[in-house]
C-alpha cells in the first residue's frame, strides 16, 4: 500500500494488461509505464525544460495514426528546436533587490529562473522550441512554509515586486508566464511545501502543504489506506494549490467531486495578511470563502497549507470501454446515467472523428483492422463512438451502478465485451501519458492543442458543432485544414463538458504557427463567447483566456470579481493580467 | 400528480398511518394535516400576523410533554399578548416619496407595512406579542418582473430608500426587520413572482419567480412529473429567493444537496444593475459568481428569476427510525453511513434527551409506557437514541442502501420493526408541522428557540457538549434552568450539523423575558465562535449572528465580503447592518 503502483493493483483491475500488446504504449521506453512512484515531487530537473513530463517518459504515435491525421491536414514540416544553452544566453540579469537575493529561499540562478517562466500553453511551446521567452521572472523563491510565504509578500510589498505563484507549471492558458514592465518578478515556487502534513482519519479531512503534486499526494495518502480522487490530465506534475487556485477537475470527477467539492478550507497567504478559511462541512453564514477563493488564479494570495477531504480506498476499482452506434445514443447514456444517480466514477464520450483518430493512434493497421471488423461485424457503422466508464469504491454499489449502465447501454444496442474491457484497462494504464503525445507530433511538424467548455445538455450538440466548425475553418483564409475531435469528458445532471483536440500544420518559422494557433484560438474563444458556455471547464482563465470572460460573467460579474480581489491585494502586485483586466 | 400530496402518495409510504393514533399530530384540528395542497403561494392575510403559518393549522402538544418540560425549567406563566388593533395604532405614517407611493406596485397600507415587519426570530415573536414592534417599513413593493424590480431599485437610489428584500418572511435571525434612520424602508416583497417560468426537461433545469413558496414550488413541479426536493423547516413559507439569499438546508440535503447544489443561476438585481448568473453545469472560469451571491442576504441584490437543478419524481420514498444504545452508536452509524456513500435521503440522529423529549411530546401516556417498555424489553436503557432515515429515488438504489445501512443498525446493536416504521411514517406526516409548536408552547408561557451549527466529526461531541451548557447554565444568576437537547440534522462526510432545541419559562413581561432570551442567545453564540463550527448552518447570518461573525470567517474573511458587496452597493442601500457591519 506504500506507493503509487497501488493505484493499479491487481485486485482493483481484473485484466491483467501487461501482455497485451493492443496498444503501443506499452512498447514505450519508459521503465515504470506509469508517470510516478513516488511519495516526493518529481525534481524540476527531470522534468523537459521545454515539454511535457518527466525525461524518460516518452509515448509513440503509431505510423497510421500520424498518416491519419496529414490525411487531413496535409504534409508536414518538423519546427527547429534551440538547446538550453542557446536560452541560458538570453537570461537578463536579475532586478531583485539585495533584501530578497540575501534570503537561503530565493534563487537567481539562470535555469531556475528559465525554467520557471513558462507554462505549457501553446505559446509557452512556441517560446521554448523557439528560444524567444520574452520575459524571465528576476527570482524564484522557495518557501518552506507558511511564514516564508508572508515574509516574500512583505518583502515584495516593500519593494515593489510582482508576484507569480507557482505550482507544477503546468498551465495551458498562460497562468505563470512574468511580464514585461517596471516592477521586478518574483515567482514563488511552492514543490518544497510537499508533505502531508495531518490526516484526521475521523473526519477525512488530510491537511497538505500546497505544492505537493499529485502522485505525492496519492501515494502520502494510500500509506494509511486513503485517496483523494483527483486526476486531472496535468496529474504528474501539477499540484493542490494549482489545482484549487485554478478550479481543476479530474477524470473521475463524477465519483471523486471536482476538486471545489475536494477542498475543505485552508490558509491562502494575501498581500493584506493570512486568511484562515475554516474546514467547516457546511455552512449558511454568508458567501463561501472557499468559492470566492477558489479560481482566484494567484490574484488573491498564495495557498500554502490546504485541507483535503478524503477517502478510504476504493474496494473495487474498474474502466470498461463501449462502443455504441452514434453521438445520440452515446449522449442519451451518458445524460440518463447521471440523471438517474447510476453511481459510477467516470464517463467520457469520443465523437465519431475522435473514436476513429483514437483507434488509429493506439493500434497497428493489423490491430485496426480486427477492431473494426469485429465492430462492424457488431453492427457499427463509421458513426460508431466510444464510450468510457469506470467504477470506483464499494463493491456491491459498483455491482448495482454497472447492472443499472449496462441496461442503459443495451437499449442502446452497444457493443461490449472481452476487447471492449481490455481497452477500458489499456486506457486505465496509459491515460496520464497522453499529455506526452503533444511533443511526438511537435517532432513531426503536427501542432495540437485542446480547448474545452462545458454547457448543459439541451445545447451539447449546437455548442460542439459550432466548436469544432469554428476551428475547422479558421486557417481557411491561408488555404490551411484544421481536424478536429471532441470528447464528453465530465457529466452533471445538468450538462457537460466538451473537450476538442485539434490539429494543424507548423508554418514555416516559430512566429508564422504561432499566428496560426492565435487565429485558431481566437475563433475556438468566440465560439464559447455565447453566455451559455463557459471559457473553460477545467483548464482555467490565465491571460489567454481573460479577454473572452466577461461573455460568460457579464461586465458586472467581473466588476464584483474585480473589486473582491482588489481588496486582498489593493497594489494589484499578485499575478496581474491573469483572470481579469488590473 | 397534480397537488402535493402525491409527496406523501401511498406508493411512495408504504403503511398507512391515517389509522394510527400514536402522534396526536392525527388529532390536530387541521383539515388537511399536511401545510399546503396548492400551486399557489399561501396568501398572506392567511399566515399569523404574530406567529408560525397557516391560521387553519395548530398543532398540540401532550400534557406529559409539557410536564416533561416544566419538570425541567419550573411552573410556567403566560404571557399576554397584544391584538393586531392594538399595534396597527402604532403604525407612523408612510415617509415614501409619491415617485413610489403612486406605483401599482407598492402600498403603504398599514397592516401590510406591519406584516413585512418582522420575521420568526425570538425577538420578533416578543415584538409581536409585546405589540413594541419600534420600526415598520414605510411601505411594502410587490413587484411582477424583473423589470419592476430594477424600477423600485432605481427609484430607491434617487430617493436615497433603504431597500429590504422579503420572500416568505420566515427568518428567525433577522433578516427582514428594518431599523431606525433617516432613509425610508422600502420593503420589496417577492410574493407575486411565484410561478414556473420554464421547464427544461433535457437538461432538467427549472426556472422560477424567486418568490415562489415551498409547496408552491413542488407542486408546480410535480405537475410535470419533477421534484426540487428542499424541504427546510419553514418549508410551507420559504421561498427559493430566501433559500438561496441564505444559504437554506432542506430535511433531505443528504440526497438532494443542499441549496447550493440546487441553485443553478438566474438573474440578481442589485444598485448597480442587472448581475445575469450563467446557468452552466460546472466551470474554471474563476471565483464562482453563484457562490459569491449565495448568502448574501439581501446586501448585494434581489434574485428574481432562479434556474433550479430539478429531478423525475423518485420511483420509491420512505421515512424510517430505529432506536440505538447511546450516542455513540448512533453517531458511529451516521459517520460510516455518509463516508461508505450509503444513498440515503437523510439522517437525523436525537441524543438521548431529545429522544425521550419526542417520545413524550409526540404520545399519549400509555402509548409513551408501552413504546418504553419494549424498548427496554429489547435492551435499550434511558442511554437510548433515535435514528430517523430515509430513502427517495430508484427503487434498487433505495434497496441496495437500506441493506447496507441496516448492516451498520445492526452492528450497533440498534432496534427496528414494524412500530419503528410507523414512526417513521409519523414523522415524514407531520414534519413541516414541528414549528407550529412553538406558538402551542408559547400559550402555555414556556418559551422554545433553536441554534444550530456544523462542525467536523472529530469535535461533534465536544462542540454539542459546550452548546448545552453554555444554554443550560445562562440564567444560572437568576436561577433559572433551561432545558436543552440537541439532534444531527444533516451529515457530511467530513462532519454534521448540530441543532440545539432550548426551553426556558416566560418572565413576568415581554421585555425581561427577552432579556433571558439574550443571555442564552449570547451562551449559545460564543459557544460556536472558536473557529472550527459555523455561527449557522441553515439559518443564515441576518443581524442576530452577525457579531460573531469574525470568530468564522476571521476579519480578513469579512473584509473581503464587505468590499464585495459594496462593489455591487456602493451606497449600502440594501439591508444594511444584515450579515455584516456597513
Amino acid at each position: 500500500m506504500s506507493n503509487i503502483k497501488s493505484l493499479f493493483r491487481k485486485k482493483a483491475i481484473s485484466t491483467n494488461t501487461d501482455n497485451i500488446s493492443l496498444d503501443t504504449a506499452s512498447k514505450d521506453n519508459d521503465p515504470t509505464n506509469t508517470p510516478a512512484n513516488t511519495s516526493a515531487n518529481t525534481p524540476i530537473e527531470q522534468t523537459r525544460w521545454n515539454g511535457w513530463g518527466n525525461i524518460n517518459i516518452n509515448k509513440k504515435v503509431s505510423p497510421h495514426g500520424a498518416k491519419l491525421i496529414k490525411s487531413h491536414i496535409g504534409k508536414t514540416k518538423k519546427l527547429n528546436s534551440v538547446s538550453l544553452a542557446q536560452v541560458l544566453k538570453t537570461v537578463p540579469k536579475s532586478r531583485l533587490p539585495a533584501a530578497l537575493t540575501k534570503l537561503d529561499t530565493v534563487s537567481i540562478d539562470n535555469e531556475v529562473r528559465l525554467r520557471h517562466a513558462r507554462g505549457q500553453s501553446f505559446p509557452d511551446w512556441i517560446a521554448m522550441h523557439g528560444g524567444d521567452f520574452e520575459v524571465f521572472p528576476d527570482g524564484v523563491a522557495f518557501p518552506e512554509s507558511t511564514a516564508d510565504v508572508e515574509t516574500l509578500l512583505k518583502l515584495a510589498s516593500e519593494h515593489d515586486l510582482i508576484v507569480i505563484p507557482f505550482g507544477g507549471g503546468t498551465s495551458v492558458a498562460g497562468h505563470i508566464n512574468p511580464q514585461k514592465g517596471s516592477r521586478p518578478v518574483l515567482t514563488i515556487a511552492m514543490s518544497k511545501m510537499a508533505q502531508l502534513i495531518d490526516l484526521d482519519v475521523e473526519s477525512q479531512i488530510a491537511t497538505f502543504g500546497a505544492g505537493t503534486q499529485g502522485p505525492a499526494v496519492e501515494a502520502q495518502l494510500d500509506a494509511h489506506g486513503y485517496r483523494l480522487g483527483h486526476y486531472p490530465q496535468s496529474w504528474e506534475l501539477s499540484t493542490l494549490g494549482g489545482w484549487i487556485a485554478a478550479r481543476s477537475s479530474g477524470q473521475q470527477s463524477l465519483g471523486y467531486g471536482r476538486i471545489e467539492q475536494m477542498f475543505a478550507g485552508g490558509t491562502l497567504v494575501t498581500p493584506q495578511g493570512v486568511l484562515n478559511i475554516a474546514d467547516i462541512p457546511a455552512s449558511a453564514a454568508g458567501p463561501d470563502l472557499r468559492e470566492m477563493m477558489m479560481g482566484t488564479e494567484g490574484r488573491a494570495g498564495i495557498f500554502t497549507e490546504v485541507k483535503m477531504r478524503v477517502q478510504s480506498q476504493p474496494e473495487e476499482e474498474l474502466f470498461k470501454v463501449a462502443f455504441l452506434p452514434n453521438w445520440e445514443a452515446g449522449k442519451e447514456v451518458l445524460r440518463q446515467a447521471v440523471q438517474k444517480n447510476i453511481r459510477l466514477s467516470m464517463l467520457r464520450l469520443s465523437n465519431a472523428v475522435e473514436t476513429d483518430a483514437h483507434l488509429h493512434l493506439g493500434t497497428t493497421p493489423s490491430q485496426f483492422m480486427a477492431i473494426s471488423t469485429y465492430l462492424k461485424a457488431r453492427g457499427l457503422s463509421s458513426d460508431k463512438v466510444m464510450l468510457t466508464y469506470g467504477v470506483s469504491g464499494d463493491k456491491a454499489q459498483n455491482k448495482l451502478a454497472l447492472t443499472q449502465f449496462n441496461k442503459l447501454l443495451k437499449q442502446q444496442n452497444s457493443v461490449t465485451g472481452k476487447l471492449t474491457d481490455i481497452m477500458g484497462n489499456i486506457w486505465a494504464h496509459g491515460r496520464f501519458k497522453f499529455p506526452y503525445l503533444r511533443g511526438t507530433l511537435w517532432e513531426k511538424g503536427i501542432m495540437v492543442d485542446t480547448f474545452e467548455t462545458a454547457t448543459n445538455w439541451n445545447r451539447i450538440d449546437e455548442q460542439m458543432q459550432q466548436m469544432q466548425e469554428a476551428v475547422q475553418n479558421a486557417l481557411a483564409d491561408e488555404g490551411e485544414n484544421v481536424m478536429a475531435f471532441t470528447h464528453i469528458s465530465h457529466v452533471y445532471k445538468q450538462g457537460a463538458s466538451l473537450y476538442t483536440t485539434y490539429f494543424f500544420r507548423a508554418a514555416k518559422d516559430h512566429t508564422t504557427t504561432l499566428k496560426r494557433w492565435q487565429k485558431i484560438k481566437h475563433a475556438a474563444s468566440l465560439s464559447l463567447a455565447n453566455g451559455t458556455a463557459t471559457i473553460s471547464h477545467q483548464h482555467g482563465v490565465g491571460r489567454d483566456h481573460a479577454p473572452y470572460l466577461a461573455a460568460e460573467k457579464g461586465e458586472l460579474g467581473i466588476q464584483v470579481t474585480h473589486d473582491m480581489l482588489k481588496s486582498l491585494d489593493p497594489e494589484q502586485r499578485m499575478n496581474p493580467g491573469v483572470l481579469i483586466k488590473n
